[in-house]
């Protein structure tokens, strides 16, 4: 059995790792800390694991518990984790950060994006993007689970960057997000009675997922991106557009994507329906339909993930699989929940 | 008084519509058909109109009906419209059609979107779109009350189409829509469990409300447009992007919006927010942002409605006022049903 | 024209409120305080407002500001506004309070509930509690706008009690509200996330509209009463359960409400069709229905308001219409919002 | 591996129950019929399932299909499974059925409820109510899967009424469940513009689930049962209340409820929480609390579930799992989808 840490265990991310690790197969939960919840149990935290876990939030003394873990995951704010990842290495464990801090191969891009200085670049070239479908994370010591705008977007527009079939300067990522995507934090924006029954963009053109994603595009790619708040709790739907090279065979894109996704069980290439956010509820699924407008020469890639699981907790499950030399799937089978 | 008739006054852009009149100082509700529920009370078939009305709906003999009436209203499905509308002209009522039968200046653009023969093309040339705020809507013996994707988006568009900004072959409205869009007609994609907290895109490239736009545009215009259902019940927002001929900045922008919807009471032109569905609830408003990306050079624009009052039954309204010579906002200065 | 005032004008019943006076035929919002907004913007703080007032929010200096007005809404919290009623009313001006202040005719029951003294007893006797179609509100001084649940529960309940239909002490009230209910204050029950896609109850015995609706019952009478939350905005339904002091038929407990209300054309007794919130969504109207179910011989009755409408804002107004003398329904004949 | 079969496997319950036998340790989905989906891929029905299963829909073609398979289960509307279960039981299959043709010990109840004659009484006597926490089903050939509603509620009054803590014709269950409950087949009630944003009740005093809880609460015991319909998904929440005997200690309550569900791993009785159906969401889970209003000597039980789970398929699962031999929670551990 994997023996699990998790640092930041009473967000929604960290608290639905904690859940999908509870019913790992080939995994144990040895601890979780918490710097608002230490001494609490974390089912008086979350009452949905009551009768689940006894498992008390324990102060994040990191090096401590790190020592004897096989696998730390960080679910705290950016700029938290860049601070004790070495800590976590030199302890001998594996370091799985939900958080931005080790998402970019240049420490410059995450200080043009976060405003703060990374505090320990030099960890950047251990870490490695852990999209797992299209990233070898096989061996990595620091996985960065990317962020669910990102994991969506990407999985959904490279294909097509990858095969030239696109301008590079006309891709344009139009995302809808549920509004967990927002956290625990209260806010006036995520408060029930503002946000229910409205739709809105919001960080227009200035999203932190943006550079995720032009990195994994390539040297020079600029993308426009625009984030949606949809009243719904969990979901992302990248709606992603392109300006084709040439024309093209609508088959003969869904071949490309069927191609490239071949054998990666999380990825389904949808053919004659669209991906709904409700097929993939509750899952590390990532449903993928791609169209083309030939009266106006476009491509459209619809992508569709459980933010919390594909876009956060289960994507860092299955990252933890791999570098565990588990199997890819294990513990993350989850059904949809449908309705 | 304007003695008004709704033909199909039973389907939600119908009653709405009935509602709107019960309340409006200077027009009386002389009579509603439905085929569905003739002679059935109207507040039997909605009981929120309990109290209201104890109007009784007739049977649809349309020349009998129209005779005597000022305007004739209908909110029939689309091909319905142009079979009576002559009669209607005959009876020397003015009339306004809520479907598309009359939306199109070519009957073959109708044909090929609608997959139907026009009735009666001789009319179309007697329509007027009814945007009124981009059309000259007085004096016209039948109004096409434009769709409700077309109102957001073309309200939100054209001022970048018509000032130049934008190459029109780059264009692309990202539309998100509430469930009532699609009307009362039960279908799995609105039933309740099927589409709660879930999106989904549908009709991709291929809506109808494209074409309506395009016509807007100008000749040879052709855009790409994405229709969602989003799990709400009202609302539209148009998320439209078009490549910027030159770099522009934000501020002139703004103005330019200012400039082209000054003194249309129904357009707010948004600085420092965006637009949400939730601010125009239950009104005739459109609320529209402009932003530039100057990381892409892609302007941005954000068009949010309420589908059924100004993407539909206030428009109705709105568009009765101008061409009987009413005030342009009598009946339909609600306020915003927020939160 | 009424010159308003509003005190607290920054919550949602006081933003409701200064919407409604904004469209009211006989009155006028002269100004609108608001301690943590002042000297902004109502539209800057309500973006919905946009384009619809001007209005600055004032620095709540109250003396100053009654003075030449006709009526003062306060829609503050509880506890403040007995301390400065007394200054309104001699200003002249009349005061319709939202808050519990002067809902009780005894202060030993708002401070038992409450738990704080009553700052000015001797006003509690000019204040009428302000559920016209049950009491006599014309000619008060002060008027105590009941609470959301309250109304809903009292316009319900009241019938079975007055015409001694059911046994006293077995009287239920299991009521559900909208997250509205709770204001705009950000909490953890109204944030998105945790409350979309769940209901549960809350205060279970201990919510404070209980003394409320048993001051109306009277002397001695006790009601369990269970407030739950909803996942929709706006609404309440109070269900009502009694047991029967005797078998009763169906149709005479339908007549003994129709007589009861008969005239009050706020409250519409429903037959054949249940009440649903969305039959009075942003409207000032109560509906009920009333069942029995002989099986068990119990008298079940179904109330349904817009908590933030007849159980806040456009009641105050109905109460502010009567002791103005206007027509009682001037400016709150909104047709329910529906769909 | 248990050999499973479905019949009616493309109605909800039919579906998740397909996806929970999918994932189950030790059992093995061998055939689903469906008479509206024959020969059609079961994930092309429910795109939710693509990737998951390549099981095609059978004829129902009972016999042949039971032949070989050691537990078939079915989710067809009632009045079907009565006129095949002796067939099934003919070709050595164990039966659990989530109708509700075997729930009732009497015929005539049945009859009664269900407007219907029980084709096959003789069969009643080898049914077992499937509520197992309460229930001796193991050895049953038939197991009588328990309604939705019947299930929380059982679950939440049983202890008082087994106790003799309440006058038994003082009880009041006040049930709210989301809408999955009403099923796939299209309604008016449950077309998301009708129903989102809107609570009501409905089926007052005639609900069919009514005769199940007065069954398990004993001779001559009449309940009042009032259901209503939650804007919501999944989940059922009964406020279940009765006048107590005497007066009694909350905390005393509580652990009779403790020790009554002593072992039972899938009820949760919550201490210093109320229940959210939030808290099972997506799970096997019961969640109960139980309060005491000692003003007016009630005591009010909250019983949370989820309507689709533990209200049907994954305590149809739990059945299975008893009467083979296997573990009760074996393929139905799954952790509440929070948030």
């Amino acid at each position: 059995m994997i023996k699990v840490g998790i640092i930041g265990g009473t967000g929604y991310t960290g608290v639905i790792l904690a859940g999908i690790i509870l019913r790992h197969p080939e995994a144990k939960l040895a601890w979780v800390t918490s710097e608002s919840h230490k001494t609490e149990k974390l089912s008086e935290v979350y009452p949905h694991l009551s009768a689940i876990t006894d498992l008390v939030c324990d102060e994040p003394d990191l090096e401590k518990l790190a020592a004897g873990t096989d696998v730390v995951f960080s679910a705290l704010p950016n700029g938290m984790a860049m601070k004790f990842a070495g800590n976590i290495l030199a302890a001998k464990a594996k370091f799985i950060d939900l958080s931005a801090d080790f998402r970019f191969k240049k420490a410059e891009v995450f200080k043009e994006w976060y405003k703060m200085e990374h505090s320990d670049p030099s960890l950047l070239a251990k870490a490695v993007y852990g999209l797992p479908e299209l990233e070898n994370v096989k061996g990595a010591e620091i996985v960065a689970n990317p962020g669910c705008y990102a994991t969506a977007s990407i999985l959904g527009l490279y294909p097509l960057v990858k095969e030239g079939l696109i301008e590079t300067d006309s891709i344009i990522v139009d995302a809808k997000s549920g509004v967990s995507g927002a956290g625990k934090t209260l806010t006036d924006e995520t408060h029930f009675s503002n946000c229910n029954e409205g739709i809105s963009a919001y960080k227009v053109a200035t999203h932190r997922h943006t550079p995720e994603i032009e990195q994994k595009m390539g040297e020079g790619i600029k993308i426009t991106f625009t984030p949606h708040l949809i009243p719904m709790t969990r979901g992302i739907l990248s709606t992603i557009y392109g300006k084709a090279i040439k024309q093209i065979d609508e088959q003969k894109l869904i071949k490309i994507y069927k191609d490239i996704y071949k054998g990666k069980q999380f990825i389904r290439v949808l053919e004659n329906i669209l991906p709904s956010t409700k097929y993939v509820y509750g899952t590390n699924y990532c449903d993928i339909a791609v169209k083309y407008d030939k009266r106006t020469n476009k491509i459209i890639v619809l992508s569709a993930i459980d933010n919390l699981m594909k876009g956060a907790s289960s994507q860092a499950v299955q990252n933890m699989n791999i570098i565990c030399g588990l199997k890819e799937s294990s513990g993350i089978e989850h059904i949809p929940v449908y309705p």
